[in-house]
């Protein structure tokens, strides 16, 4: 299965236009005056399931409905893709079961199961719950797959066209990496129309799997670390099919960021911001408050990928860390 | 003046279109189900002032600046109007002077310098920082006027347009209320098309100038009282130009909210939907959460029209209202 192309990307545009929101691309007055940039924040947090991952599986599902009716719908997930194929099956009215390890959130479980997913608990990693999927698949269901299908990649390209449409001067795009299909979207929909656009991505320290199968020259499997940002949990599986190669070829920089950069993005989000961010959604802020001043351009956009962490965790997380944070960006007051 | 009509409104949008966003009318899961009905959320909250009132301020602007170059903006405000009036006059590089009663938070005073704006503090009351403005505007400067310029109102009148593309089964419309720019103009825009869509206005139980004067039958004075909403006081003026005849005509419904039902309905957004919002927009959540079924219809839009609440103190109402909110929505989890 090769990336999708630009024309998917745009097909897919159209598709999934009823199923998802054109969201906001925010000013951060905040984070601009702090870098000295024009910088905005790409709230994909407010997408009805509170992250991106809704645009794929729309795509993937309805692309797949196109080929004839689906009976049935089966995926695995650390919560958003699972939260978006259960919406869409429900807008749609077709069963969906999530598989999850056991190590996910009882939070997610039943905000899952609130959407009307049927949940699968398996294991202690999103492998097992990948495995299970599968099985699920070869005996009937319809596998939504968040990273190996070029469908779903298409679909979260589509962020990539609104950022270019809403901010013509844009220079730089900040954007999560986990299984890598959001940023492999993205910069197949930038590079293809703005090449000079550098698209940086950003990973946890801890538990990066596609850095460190960038390091390796190949999809490698890498130990699941708990942390702030767990929706960045996952590998991107040995047998890849596309995002390894496009994010190898078209991503310009590559950043880690620690648990306490993460959490003092977050306070910057909540308090800042006034957005609640779960911790990959924070990742992009955590990256220009920490790094290098000339690893970004003058025009950036950070794609703010999702929301769904616990209230109560991410204000506790940000209470923690607003003091460092304030004293960090040089002013107390928004 | 009289009040504007679907024209102003279709003109402003594509005015004001480089300055506001186009922001989501988001599924709301939580309320929907404990309402059976389809409930969604306009996230003005999301502008990048935080609040609606820049569709009006650009609009008004932007509708001066059309008539001839602009030297310097007045206007006074509570803080959203202000910020917005500040936010566009940078935007265009024109100065401006906001005026606000030293009852005002430091918070938004501080919010409002960072914007650009030079803050001048009067008296106790918004009535003091409205004549402070008038005088200034008598001495030369423009006045930017948030009740009163019928093409604030149709900046406004903008999100009915919206809703109505995005919710084309929409059957109940609720809306905060203070000067009644806000609701005037989305009635204006919604009556014109949809007549059959109800419009629902709320306000604080506290200080409802615009409620108490639909009692009298004209526009008086009401005296201000803290509270949550803080954003909704003040008066609606006594020479009121075409709010007050315009909710008095076009509205169906009025709403009255008490603090502990607002103090609710900050939790619903903070715990169940991932808002920030402030007291005034959050008014609609805590109607549509205390008030009789059969006052809304199946399909209601919810103008969450703000977000510029200091953090902390959204959280700490939050918090201690969280039990509340859970008790009276049945269920602990999103």
């Amino acid at each position: 299965m090769p990336a999708p192309t630009l024309t998917d990307i745009v097909t897919a545009r159209s598709r999934i236009s009823d199923m998802v929101h054109r969201t906001p691309l925010a000013r951060s007055f905040a984070l601009s005056r702090f870098m000295d940039a024009d910088i905005r924040l790409k709230l994909e947090c407010f997408q009805d399931t509170r992250a991106f991952k809704v645009r794929g599986a729309a795509n993937a599902i309805l692309s797949q409905q196109e080929k004839g009716p689906l009976e049935s719908l089966v995926t695995y997930s650390t919560g958003n893709h699972g939260r978006a194929t259960a919406y869409i099956a429900t807008r749609l009215g077709i069963p969906a079961t999530v598989c999850m390890s056991h190590a996910t959130t009882e939070d997610k479980q039943a905000a899952l199961a609130e959407m009307g997913a049927d949940v699968r608990l398996v294991g202690s990693s999103q492998d097992e719950a990948h495995d299970l999927a599968l099985k699920l698949a070869e005996e009937g269901m319809t596998f939504v797959d968040p990273i190996n299908d070029p469908a779903s990649t298409a679909g979260h390209g589509t962020i990539g066209l609104e950022i270019m449409e809403d901010f013509e001067t844009v220079d730089t795009v900040v954007v999560p990496v986990s299984g890598g299909a959001l940023i492999s979207g993205i910069a197949i929909a930038i590079k293809a129309s703005m090449p000079s656009v550098r698209i940086v991505g950003v990973s946890m320290e801890n538990g990066a799997a596609m850095y460190q199968s960038l390091e390796a020259g190949r999809p490698i499997l890498v130990e699941e670390v708990e942390g702030l940002a767990d929706c960045l949990q996952g590998g991107i599986t040995l047998d890849n099919t596309h995002t390894f190669a496009t994010v190898r070829d078209l991503v310009d920089d590559f950043v880690l960021v620690s648990e306490d950069e993460i959490a003092r993005a977050m306070a910057e989000g909540m308090h800042k911001e006034r957005l609640i961010l779960e911790g990959a959604g924070a990742t992009p802020i955590a990256a220009v408050m920490h790094r290098e001043r000339s690893m970004f351009g003058d025009n950036i956009a950070l794609v703010a990928s999702g929301g769904n962490a616990e209230t109560q965790s991410v204000y506790d997380v940000a209470a923690v860390h607003r003091q460092a944070m304030e004293t960090l960006m040089g002013s107390a007051a928004r």
